[in-house]
């Protein structure tokens, strides 16, 4: 490995996107309106199209022959389906083209022409979804999210159910409505109780009063499994082609009349939004770590059981919320650790009974939410269920979201210099006025 | 309209594939291994790509001009994409070929050579899925069965949830483990509680003992709405492609640990089963009809208000167990009017938020069933929870599925010579021995 000094001008300290990390993310560019592999370095992208089509990039990426073309494609699951090893070679090669000790040099270093072909500002490019997106599920792995939920919609007592503890608990979510960072979000319009006292219940349709995020991981599949065959909890890592940020918008009045018996539905399938960049297992390797520990837990079955505890990530998150006015304030930070299962838990349980998976399938962790206020993944445990006011900046307050109001997630891990960074998750309400 | 009777030999007064039926598939053939598009007359497909590709068939389907790759597809999506209109042109001018009466007896009637290419036994062609399916919802709007079976889980107090008579309760299902009738389906390995009075529950890893059926009427969405747009339940036939038969199959002892509180996934999501023909709105038009009229139901919001009380369809279902002995016993027989909602108000619900449909959506109805045991839809509500044995023919019963078993629904209407019939959707359950 070379050095993790890049030669690339401008790489800010602070950037997500330093060497370290080299994620993959689907673009337009200026030059070619037809969607197609990027990566990032500082604040600019690095066409992955255009560095394989250029004579030579052959003895660069060998390990591509003949599937040069998974990076020229409209999303990123032929390259994933190549399978882990061939992306961390991929990944390593671009490493070693961006490093000042380039063994390279005369590729793309000291290639004048080709820099100013393939590096372009990442103001001046379009991201797209990273992946087709097969079936997507969200499971609820954030223990104190599920707990102070639970509490909030059924009392302490019945906070979790008794299944919590012993399998991860999901759902099928909605494919069709997941868009990419920097997409608006619609107020959904849906049924909703105004009075919950009232019997018998009388739902009204109209806009969702209690729009909220959710603060998620999300895990891209690499290769599936065949129907009827599980995946191996300690192989399930082959199986994970990266990871993106993810914001479960969810209306929780909808929701909350809508969700028995049968789950969410209306509630969070009108728009999920992800981060651009799919980060690589590699580049979070350094931020490896174990997850929620639960006093008197039940022993785990055998196909939950890992054989290193390390499944978890500590990457720290940030949740900002920027007023219709151009005020920004930090509602949240809190690490992703806060999970009672890991992705390689979720994969196992998802195929114990045969489900096949397939490249480009999404798995998201459910909401992020450590144990105090500070640390909530959404606006319902912030404000204790809307009866206390969030406090913003500029004497601004919600307890959920307003019409022009922009949520915006961030997430990273490491020093100045090395962080590796997911890029924004960023989403703005709107309403279309009622005719 | 030509007259409806068929030129073609060997159609049967008793085939779900009558002239009045014409429903459209993905096939391979003998002398075509890429799956392609092809009807059914009889007990012999029409392979619609042989057609197409044929000299003079542009004068035949004008309105597939520019279009007619559509039917070289593997999937028919892009066929669906075209719109109502044109599968109304493309079905009649297939009538008419095959009518004793056909205007144009030259292309096909009298074309030895074509007809000896084109017109395949159907047992020698191998049916795949019929589209490409992006999301699969399942709803709930079976209304006898929601109450039985949510009065086995939950008392008759509390079978059905105060939102049920409002909106059509459904679920996001999984797309990736939808198979074609005749797809094997090996029972679910899973977490079941087997004593339920012991506390604390206890779950054991171990293959269903409770895996049933539950029969089912698949939507096809032929053209979806933007993200953002909800679909009007008075224009929400413009979006319906066509129909299918769909076996949810559940396994109760998985499901019954793992559904609450979001909804049911290891239980239903290791294989769906659906009939391969899509049957198209125009060849069921006849069977039209109201759906569950229920005492007392809440006035309903006007987004779910139809202009006309025909939403439904009066088809009669059947279901059928063969034992591994080879002993066949009829279960049940229900008609398919035993619903609550429509589909057009299940697809106005499900976008009323803004969620996308798109093409190749599957919308499924909810367990049919009606209200006596021989009508039920699923052997949870034949055996009263698996207390009561169904009886089947050579003194063998069942409180659910045993190995070896094959399940097969049919459904059709119409009288003799003219049915319109879905053909089999049909499954063996199998089970990998322990090692």
């Amino acid at each position: 490995m070379a050095s993790f000094t890049t030669w690339v001008p401008g790489v800010e300290p602070d950037s997500d996107f330093s060497l370290a990390n080299i994620p993959f993310g689907i673009a337009t560019t200026p030059n070619d309106i037809n969607p197609h592999a990027v990566t990032a370095i500082g604040s600019l992208i690095l066409d992955l199209k255009v560095l394989l089509e250029h004579p030579g990039a052959e003895s660069i990426f060998p390990y591509l022959k003949g599937h040069e073309h998974v990076l020229s494609s409209t999303s990123l699951n032929a390259f994933a389906e190549l399978g882990r090893d061939v992306h961390r070679q991929v990944r390593s090669s671009i490493q070693d083209l961006l490093s000042v000790d380039t063994k390279q040099p005369e590729f793309l270093k000291e290639n004048t022409a080709l820099r100013e072909k393939a590096l372009i500002p990442l103001k001046d490019v379009k991201m797209s979804l990273p992946m087709q997106i097969g079936d997507y599920t969200d499971f609820y792995a954030g223990y104190h999210h599920a707990f102070g939920v639970g509490s909030m919609w059924r009392g302490p007592a019945n906070a979790l159910q008794p299944n919590y503890t012993h399998l991860p608990v999901g759902y099928h979510g909605r494919a069709s409505s997941i868009v990419v960072s920097g997409h608006p979000i619609k107020r959904p319009v849906g049924q909703i109780i105004v009075d919950p006292s009232a019997e018998p219940k009388q739902p009204v349709v109209k806009p969702s009063q209690k729009l909220d995020i959710e603060l998620e991981l999300g895990c891209f599949i690499a290769r599936g499994n065949e129907m009827g065959t599980p995946i191996d909890v300690n192989k399930a890592e082959d199986h994970i082609f990266g990871y993106v940020l993810l914001n479960d918008w969810s209306a929780r009045d909808i929701q909350n009349w809508e969700y028995v018996p049968l789950g969410p539905f209306n509630g969070k399938n009108f728009a999920t939004t992800i981060s651009p960049w799919v980060i690589m297992p590699e580049a979070l390797e350094p931020f490896k770590s174990g997850g929620i520990e639960l006093e008197g837990r039940p022993a785990l079955q055998d196909y939950l059981k890992q054989e290193k505890a390390d499944g978890f990530f500590d990457i720290k998150c940030e949740i900002d919320l920027t007023t219709p006015e151009g005020d920004t304030t930090t509602i949240s930070k809190v690490s992703t650790k806060n999970l009672l299962w890991s992705f390689p838990q979720m994969l196992a349980h998802h195929t114990l009974g045969g489900c096949p998976m397939r490249s480009g399938d999404l798995i998201a962790s459910g909401t992020i939410s450590g144990t105090k206020p500070s640390e909530y993944g959404s606006l319902l445990e912030m404000s204790e269920g809307g009866k206390k006011e969030v406090l913003l900046y500029g004497m601004d307050a919600r307890k959920f979201l307003k019409d022009g109001d922009t949520i915006t997630f961030r997430a990273s891990g490491g020093e100045s210099g090395n962080r590796v960074g997911f890029g924004e998750c960023t989403g703005r309400i709107y309403s279309v006025v009622a005719r």
